[in-house]
């Protein structure tokens, strides 16, 4: 028999409606419309006048034969045009295609096959690497390319006598009645991975999941309405880690960024009163490690998201210096950035800077609106003891999970197998439930049968007052293996010798763990600050 | 041709969970298992505790036979019984009918026979008022009493012969491995209107509404994790507006009181240090109104939430001499409680306090995570014009809406016409967008062929410096159908005559809209302080 609570009580139009991070910047539009949504140079845009850019960006993409499911790709650092994408492709029913700017013409070109885009929006500075990437392409569908102008910027070196981006929105209705999604399981973004080795893998964000970690941030940060964003983070990383959704949720400033180098990024702070930025730790490193005279007059209390590597004792003593306020943040693209983060304790606070920044160095607990996170045992898929020492696998369940990959069931099952997200990364969980990486599965050294966690020798070469960056990879070694090759990047002016690296971490590591060799140099690193390790990978095996 | 974006994508374990406010407690007992969730008396409660006490809870109502959709009623105070009913009775799957203590037996008993209660847990308190109303049910189906002691309370006078609560849990599991909502849009909590005429009607709520609205409770107030809440607004008052579920998500303290006196809830926010609360305006009018020496050492920066009616100027400005920040926000039982918001702007703090009541007087705004409210003509179902001045009524629409009335789909259907709620109160809409209430549909004075809205003229009586609460409803006129009829309660100690309250309004009103009577005397109230106009109305047709 149907419970009376199932009976006669259907979802209908007044009491069901999909979510959708679409709403946050049509709420924001009507209570505050006048209040500043976008600075970039000298623009200031408002978020009525955003909402209404944004309506007719969708209107003009709809007038362009755009429609449900299609693919909008876009080729733009953190400018407005860029903000605008995220509220105006899916409120035309389309799938934001946030590419990497800083990848070569083939990748690129993949991208636009794969997704099947139908429009590409440009901005002036890789109009060139459009313009290669279009030769590249093996799909004959139509593409219809839009350039944007930016002063900030100057004119594009080249044109591919594409629609202007302000002709496009002009061609708009500022009143577009846009739909919110059918379901919110729809499409709302296309995120590829920075693929190490193959073809880049299509990441499919949901409505339903966009939402949840937009407001997730919120949540994780305490972060107040018209909080002062600053974009040090590429918008085509993940979304931005949904933050463009987040701050319109807000009802805060988008403060753009086309460029991230110390001076301006201390500039921008302190003019636009900036409240939160995020970044990889070579950012806040960046910061860190910038003159003293660049650090005058900065605001207290800036709140600062770390996530890609854990931050060293020096980052967070550094941060502390500047008077910034770290939080530790845990992801991948295909928990829609970070969904898990390193929760503080006021009574860590009492720590000395050691022991804060050992506990600060984990990956944490779930985001508030994600459903689990966990380390289980890959084979038996049980959750490994609560003891710090056992390894396992981070996996993540809930609604901060990618709806799959695109075109590639094998990998989507796969990612999904036994009903959890495998991330790939070793971890272990200590008694309080913290998560700690130990190691990319694919990073982890086996030396004379013992396991060596990059991670933890890569911790302790951070300790080093003279290292500013460093890798550890393993090295094909005929008697154990392999063995530990440690990359190191020195601080300016710093000066010491392999010797005094090995001696530094004798100091800390059992001695299997050693780096055998030590090599001096810049490290080289995906756009997004990741230290590429296959490419460290080849140099040890050469070496 | 199926998108490639709707192809081998759908929904799994990994990542699609129902949304729930009960994964709310699973987390921060998790992150926070040390930190206090509970308050009362000399009683500490931990989150950790907490959360082994929900699940013992429902452990125990499973072996008592409980299961998905059963009905378990409560009559309690705000107890901490209470926040644990508000997780450990849909952790069992089951729908918590939290009663209004301060009804009559013939209530109470109906409500228990229409909700179809399985199981009433009863405060010692209540017993008596229980054991009348068991006396009273129509139905004979078996219900289990459960009874709650409370050393702040005392042992109750009347004994039921009930299971005791503590042995409840006893019998449970604090381990006991509970399922979310199968479906989100499964029903959490069932809350009866305070119906002025006629049978109350059972308004169901769903889980993806009760935490819509609880994460909307976070946004509207920007509350930060670890407030403490004080607990004047009675939780059985649905569901304390969603907030056991906010404080939950916030990893908050729940500062506990069984009766809402100036003295009491000073010294909680002194002794707790108090950070947010909420309550129908006699509950702010009472600590506004309370004698200064009681109000000593506050801590500033409290934060208020008033709903029920408009806050006149004088108690604005009576929580702003105290240091309190108030927030204006408005729904109904089928709203879960307040779904709008007097979003404050930040250059309304330079206006007179007579702009700032009349600005901060409105219902305002959307909540954040619901869809729409909206002024229209009910005919039509067309917007009414945003001019200040059209009336029309209030409607919502999206995901903070109720499921519906049980066992009533005729009025279900009634209230989700043209698919919107229907809230009966009938308002304006202004340029900005925000709304403002001229009357409950039933509360508006017809005379002479004119409308007269009864809050107009209450408004206007609210400015009077003697006057502590008002009320004006339609008397019946021979010729000019009705008048309107003002009752006023004085302040203590004041003395007015009828005739220096009419010359009062005759300053601020038009001649057709001046009371004809004045009533003095103290005015009846509902259980939460909403002023009982369909007594006022009787008395008005008598006199």
């Amino acid at each position: 028999m149907t419970s009376i609570f199932d009976s006669n009580l259907p979802r209908n139009a007044a009491n069901f409606a999909s979510i959708s991070p679409l709403g946050f910047i049509a709420r924001t539009a009507e209570v505050y419309p006048q209040r500043l949504a976008i600075v970039h140079g000298d623009l200031r845009q408002t978020w009525g006048q955003t909402y209404a850019r944004c309506r007719q960006l969708a209107s003009g993409l709809q007038r362009l034969g755009v429609g449900k499911n299609d693919t909008v790709a876009v080729l733009l650092p953190n400018t407005p045009p860029m903000v605008e994408a995220h509220f105006g492709v899916p409120m035309a029913g389309a799938v934001l295609n946030a590419m990497n700017t800083r990848l070569d013409p083939q990748a690129i070109a993949y991208m636009l096959d794969h997704g099947e885009a139908r429009v590409v929006i440009v901005d002036p500075e890789f109009t060139g690497l459009l313009a290669k990437a279009l030769t590249l392409r093996q799909s004959s569908a139509p593409l219809q390319v839009v350039e944007v102008q930016d002063a900030v910027y100057g004119p594009a070196s080249q044109s591919l006598g594409g629609m202007d981006y302000e002709a496009l929105l002009a061609s708009g209705d500022a009143q577009f009645d846009w739909a919110p999604p059918a379901d919110e399981w729809d499409a709302i973004a296309l995120n590829y991975t920075s693929g190490t080795t193959g073809n880049p893998k299509g990441v499919v964000y949901h409505h339903r999941g966009a939402a949840s970690n937009a407001i997730s941030n919120v949540l994780e940060w305490d972060m107040p309405k018209h909080a002062v964003y600053l974009w040090t983070l590429p918008m085509f990383h993940c979304n931005g880690w949904c933050f463009p959704w987040t701050v319109a949720l807000r009802a805060g400033v988008n403060v753009c960024l086309r460029r991230v180098d110390p001076q301006s990024v201390f500039d921008a702070i302190r003019q636009h009163g900036v409240t939160h930025y995020c970044g990889a730790p070579i950012v806040h490193g960046m910061l860190v490690n910038a003159p003293e005279a660049m650090k005058q007059g900065l605001p207290a209390g800036v709140k600062a998201m770390v996530a890609g590597a854990a931050p060293p004792a020096s980052m967070i003593e550094g941060m502390e210096r500047m008077g910034f306020d770290l939080t530790h943040v845990y992801g991948l693209t295909e928990t829609y950035g970070p969904a898990a983060v390193c929760a503080q304790h006021d009574d860590w606070a009492q720590l000395d800077i050691g022991e804060r920044a050992r506990l600060n160095a984990r990956q944490g607990v779930r985001f508030h609106l994600q459903g689990d996170v966990r380390v289980l045992d890959p084979e038996t898929m049980q959750p490994v003891p609560q003891d710090g020492e056992t390894m396992g696998e981070i996996m993540f369940k809930g609604n901060i999970a990618m709806k799959g990959y695109l075109k590639n069931p094998k990998a989507t099952d796969e990612a999904f197998a036994g009903g959890w997200f495998h991330s790939g990364d070793l971890a272990v969980q200590y008694p309080d439930g913290y998560i700690k990486i130990k190691d990319r599965s694919k990073d982890i050294i086996i030396s004379g049968g013992e396991n060596i966690s990059s991670i933890e020798v890569e911790d302790v070469l951070y300790r080093h007052p003279a290292v500013l960056a460093a890798a550890v990879v393993a090295k094909p070694d005929a008697k154990w293996g392999e063995t530990p090759c440690a990359f190191v990047e020195l601080k300016d002016g710093a000066s010491v010798t392999a010797e005094d690296i090995i001696a530094h971490c004798r100091q800390h590591l059992a001695g299997f763990k050693l780096p055998r060799a030590v090599v001096f140099g810049e490290l080289p690193k995906t756009s997004t600050g990741k230290i590429q390790k296959f490419e460290l990978r080849k140099l040890a095996a050469e070496s």
